[in-house]
């Protein structure tokens, strides 16, 4: 589809940002600065029991308060939306907790009053009485557990690939994803060596610095809902199926976002506030604090065991891999992390027998759902310090065992879909180069020992997805982009205007950007999942093609040679009489993909194409406390041909910056059910300060035959292979192996002790 | 193009206009509403003196007013914008006066305040002085006045066929539009009997019920225009041009219109706003009251020489025509109402030898511009009341006269473009029926005398124009049109709808239209000149069938057979995964057009189609006073095949009901420059309770060959015959003829006083 390699003007510029002028100046537009005329203010009451049967919900005295226009519960918004369960993968969630709630801190009922103060201090005086359940907490308890966080199962919803899960009662199993390549347990039996270990990964949040925040405004017989989403177009699919209405009657309209790393997906406070306005007539708004973002959405904990069977030769002749995601008590779309997940879920490496169990279950915690990565991050912690272990077992240069074992280009990968395109052995290359690896390495003092560490992982991206785009060139030859991708930092507009420019022959900067809007832009499946500059940069390149076309058509109608160096206000000017007009090019973009087999998990096309990430770490851990610093941290990508040098190495920094905080700091710590630390105080994300001095973010190129001028996403890769590579780094400083995530002074500390055989007791 | 006439299922029904509910509950939108943060209110110092020099403005006194943010003039702006002159026709509009003053009213100032009583308030303390030029009033003395209004004619600026123009110094003439068919000179020569009168209209205004209202705002490099604009493509353009920016740097939007009639098209405060934002760096806002739109545009007066040779058969021979149009003093379109309305000056009769003077004057007036019939009623008023004199005088009927002469479909007009698919001789036949035209008439007592009278007209539409729209289908089957017609009360949002839905075979009330918005919206040329059920009509049909046959590539990509009973919802799962995606169907029409010779002023091809439209009227005059009444009133136009019946019958009426209002009371009174009548207190527009008790509005169909299902416009037909139905009327009860508009008790009482040889005294 794309064009042999060319000298390229427009795609390979590190052009600014398009919206960097508004941000600094306070000039670029948010929904929290949204006010409509005649506006109600949500304030959500919360449960505080983790699982039970709602017995009451005492609301008049919040009633009385003066300014109180209104307080809602789940009767009253069944009065709008008479079935008000939504979801991605299954219609799960109430949009109000329906007469239970299955986690502390779900949403029970909602203050609506004419500011937001009153709409606060009223609902402080809601009491709500429980009948309460057991909790369940841990993941891989859940499964076998005799409490269930819902009674009945629901059918699989939006996705077609899981379409046969049907529902059904008595379990926490969500979904079950089974892959089976080879013959694993053949192959274990015929083993010379097999190691086996077993991680956890913690509980995370997203934590975008812009909360989440909805405004309904139905009128009409319309309802259009401003919304901070990275899936505006989903939002109105789903708008419009709990409503039972048209897709054209609703409206969702994103203004920039302050971050969203998977969090602003599907729905999220869009069914609240929309049912809210059609219940009032009027405007509503429902902005969230910092702190009630925990209550939200998160990160799946994992357990993970992984069992790899090794020849003589060094090289992995069979895996088992058994995931257990802790879902929380929505599943949003962690069945299909689970599944996509999955399938990377034995590592990049090239092992003829594979066996996977993922396991999405249900808990008594906020759901969890995709977050940068997608769930890769988690398994490549398990299988990046298993492959590690591996080769400190057999003695074996870990650089080397990787290399022996690394996924070549067309070779097929566990779910039988073929590899191509990657920059696997690229990135293990320059991890060797940068931290010198065949160099001598200073090991510190017996106070500071010094280590390093690297680690490489993939991902599947999500599929099957579609994306459309218009561009429209406007009379005087100035274009247009309309484009559903929501920017919320990573730079999108900025890169498809220069796809758009690359096309068109023009200069990216003078191209203007039409935000997301489903009154205004095509479909988009939506931004998540690095899936943006690879699908809406091919539809954006192909509206930019058909608009090329029409052009060219245009000319010839005029008898104009092909290549003539006539202006296109003239081109319209002669067309029109005057200047007018438009060229209006679409395009769509739909890859290839082939369904899993639902028994065996595999396909032959599971992926449109792969994000590949390593990182490589020096540390410096101090053996009296346990405290360490990461001194050098080197991340590389597979960018393919990157369309914005600077912005994929912004996405490279800040994906790896993301991760570096769930590697060393950020963690959910529930207690029976209860969060414990649901604030910025208690919960650290990293700051500046915290960075490695050395910190290095790059990437390979491994053209990707179908990208958009040979690119392929990036926004993930960076988070994959972090956490393993610092924990790889440490143990090669002191000695000893964590398994769960984060990694803390204190984890390393009772490590140590724990290696010299004087452990400390749990807390 | 258009499909032959097939069963319709969309097309032809009354629905009810789709705004009626916003409208009727109070939730429309009007640009009045909009209140953006930080907005400043502008309100505007004007000129009392009709032509002079300013030697000063004095703004210090309401800089000092608390709350003034600033005073800007003619400098000001012209740091923003160097060359600050604007104008469809020339550029000859300053955004400010920038120097001189042209007419009493003229805007020399503008305050900016942070509300809008304050900037009333210190406007009331600007002062000025200036030196007095002689102004010039009528428009034929200013032909040969030795002051100029201009000191130097700008070249023409957006037009095709005004490019001829350059620019002069020392006339007050704009356009000199010429036309010339047959040898008149001969014909009156050899003719058997000439017939020569002189006419007179007014000038009137638009009177929308909303008054101009504009809002600019300016940031990030870009500026958006929120307007009461019936054109927001061409302020697009040519606040683009005024700038020296990329149309896609500038949002035209625009909201629901409470009338706009011609006034509202091109720019009007769309540069002054855009300007004074950009110099503040604030959103501006500037609302007229309804006394300000007396300053703002006009419909030219005119004077209007007709004479006519006519064989003894009573066929005209030939027909000389000269037409002096007092544009005042800034051009705005008045040269193409002059060129366009020359076409048809000679009526719609079939005569072999045509002579035609068209002048475009410069005064010292408020500007006068399109006005609902684009001149073609004054035009009518001058040929229609000759035609019954020449009847009269013949004593041929005066119907049968007109029958004898009319111009038949297949036979070329003046300019040499053959009439094609109208309905002149059906409506001639309806009003003779309507008015029972062969059967006896009651004349009345001799206190209060009875007429009759009847009239037909017809104009040509605005040419080359283009209209440009989207029809998508979303992935649930429901269709969003978008169009950049205006919709200012005519219903055209609702036509749009049943051709795109007859196209597409689903329902008209289930496809939501997108409201203009440059940004949005794809190209249009204006609402204006009954021009959108056919130019936008044909695009909206276009997009349609583009969308049609994409739907029938997708059904044959999936393998069904063309027919398939699938519904699209599904389509789009089996071609996506998923509930998603879009199709976008994109159509662009620009009629057929030959550019009129600039000596002969023909061509082939001077209009898309043609506007026809005839009334007949029934009248009761007291022979005492001159006070008459309407009492019947027909309006029969040709609506080719409707769209929308009751849509067609709303413009019908409004039509007539406008010009009704111009006809027996409307008139802007000028003394001395100043207009002596400039509120509604004064200006009478006509009530409900001043309508004819019989009124009847309906049409006949002459269906249109290549318009969208056989349709053309009717916004404008209603308005040309009108007056000299009256007239004639007037003249038939009590045989004196009024030669000038308005028709009033007072000009009845002076003819009948004049007719019995005790003419009264000038006032």
């Amino acid at each position: 589809m794309t064009p042999e390699p060319m000298p390229l003007s427009q795609v390979g510029r590190s052009i600014p940002r398009l919206e960097a002028s508004a941000k600094v100046t306070g000039r670029a537009e948010y929904v929290h600065n949204l006010r409509l005329p005649g506006m109600l203010y949500g304030k959500i009451f919360r449960s505080i029991v983790p699982h039970g049967r709602i017995t009451q919900v005492n609301v008049s005295a919040a009633r009385a308060v003066e300014g109180v226009h209104r307080v809602v519960t789940i009767e009253d918004i069944r009065s709008i939306i008479p079935n008000p369960y939504f979801g991605p993968a299954f219609h799960d969630q109430p949009i109000l907790a329906d007469h239970k709630v299955r986690f502390a801190g779900e949403p029970v009922a909602v203050v609506l009053a004419e500011n937001y103060r009153v709409a606060e201090q009223a609902a402080g005086l809601i009491t709500a009485q429980y009948e309460e359940l057991q909790a369940v907490d841990d993941e891989v308890e859940a499964v076998s557990a005799s409490v269930f966080v819902h009674d009945e199962l629901k059918p699989a919803s939006t996705f077609a690939d899981l379409q046969h899960l049907k529902g059904q009662r008595g379990t926490n199993v969500a979904l079950d994803y089974r892959l089976r390549h080879g013959d694993a347990e053949a192959a274990f039996a015929a083993a010379d060596q097999v190691f086996e270990h077993s991680f956890r990964t913690q509980p995370v949040m997203h934590t975008p610095l812009e909360p989440f925040v909805s405004v309904a405004d139905a009128a009409n017989g319309r309802l259009t809902i401003h919304t901070a989403s990275q899936s505006p177009s989903f939002v109105r699919i789903e708008i419009a199926r709990l409503l039972g209405w048209a897709e054209n009657r609703v409206r969702v309209k994103t203004a920039h976002l302050g971050g969203g790393f998977g969090s602003k997906l599907y729905i999220k406070l869009e069914a609240l506030v929309a049912a809210l306005s059609l219940l009032t007539g009027r405007p509503v708004k429902i902005s969230l604090t910092m702190e009630e973002q925990f209550f939200m959405v998160t990160r799946h904990a994992c357990t993970l065991k992984i069992k790899s069977a090794v020849d003589k030769n060094g090289r992995i002749t069979a895996r088992q891999c058994k995931t257990w995601w802790n879902g929380g008590a929505y599943a949003d779309i962690g069945p299909r992390v689970t599944q996509k997940a999955g399938f990377t879920a034995a590592g990049p490496y090239d092992i003829e027998n594979v066996a996977l169990d993922s396991y999405a279950v249900y808990t008594n915690r906020p759901p969890a759902s995709a977050l940068r990565g997608f769930g890769a991050p988690q398994t490549a912690w398990a299988y990046e310090t298993h492959t590690d272990l591996i080769a400190e077992a057999l003695n074996i240069d870990k650089l080397e065992f990787r290399r022996r074992n690394i996924l070549r280009n067309g070779r097929p990968q566990a779910t039988g879909t073929v590899v191509r395109d990657t920059g696997l052995e690229a990135i293990l290359d320059r991890l060797a180069e940068r931290l010198a690896w065949d160099q001598p390495f200073d090991r510190g003092s017996d106070k500071l020992r010094r280590g390093r560490g690297i680690a490489i992982g993939f991902k599947a991206i999500v599929a099957p997805t579609t994306s459309a785009a218009i561009v429209k060139i406007n009379a005087d030859g100035s274009c247009t982009l309309y484009c559903g991708t929501v920017d919320m930092g990573q730079g999108s507009d900025t890169c498809m205007t220069q796809i758009a420019a690359e096309v068109l022959n023009i200069e990216a900067e003078s191209i203007q950007v039409i935000h997301p809007d489903t009154d205004v832009t095509p479909y988009d499946m939506g931004t998540l999942g690095s899936r943006s500059t690879f699908h809406m940069g091919n539809a954006v390149r192909l509206a930019a093609e058909d608009a090329k076309s029409k052009i060219a058509a245009l000319m010839a109608e005029l008898n104009l040679p092909p290549g003539s160096n006539v202006p296109l206000v003239e081109l319209f000017r002669r067309k029109y009489g005057m200047q007018a007009g438009n060229i209006i090019g679409t395009g769509s973009f739909h890859p290839a993909y082939a369904k899993p087999d639902h028994q065996t998990g595999r396909s032959p096309q599971v992926t449109p194409f792969w994000g590949v990430g390593g990182t490589g770490a020096e540390v410096e851990v101090d053996t009296e406390t346990g405290q360490f610093r990461v001194t050098t941290l080197v991340n590389v990508v597979d960018a393919g041909v990157p369309i914005n040098p600077k912005l994929v190495q912004q996405q490279i920094s800040g994906a790896a910056i993301m991760q570096f905080g769930f590697t060393v700091s950020e963690n959910m710590v529930f207690h029976e059910g209860q969060l414990t630390n649901g604030s910025l105080a208690d919960y650290k994300i990293p700051g500046l300060l915290d960075l490695p001095r050395n910190f290095i973010n790059e990437w390979v190129e491994a053209r990707q035959h179908d990208g958009p001028f040979g690119a392929k996403g990036v926004g993930e890769s960076a988070t994959i292979a972090l956490s393993p590579a610092i924990g790889n780094a440490i143990a090669d400083a002191v000695g000893v192996r964590l398994t769960e995530l984060p990694l803390t002074a204190e984890s390393v500390y009772r490590a140590m002790q724990a290696a010299k055989g004087k452990p400390l007791p749990e807390q």
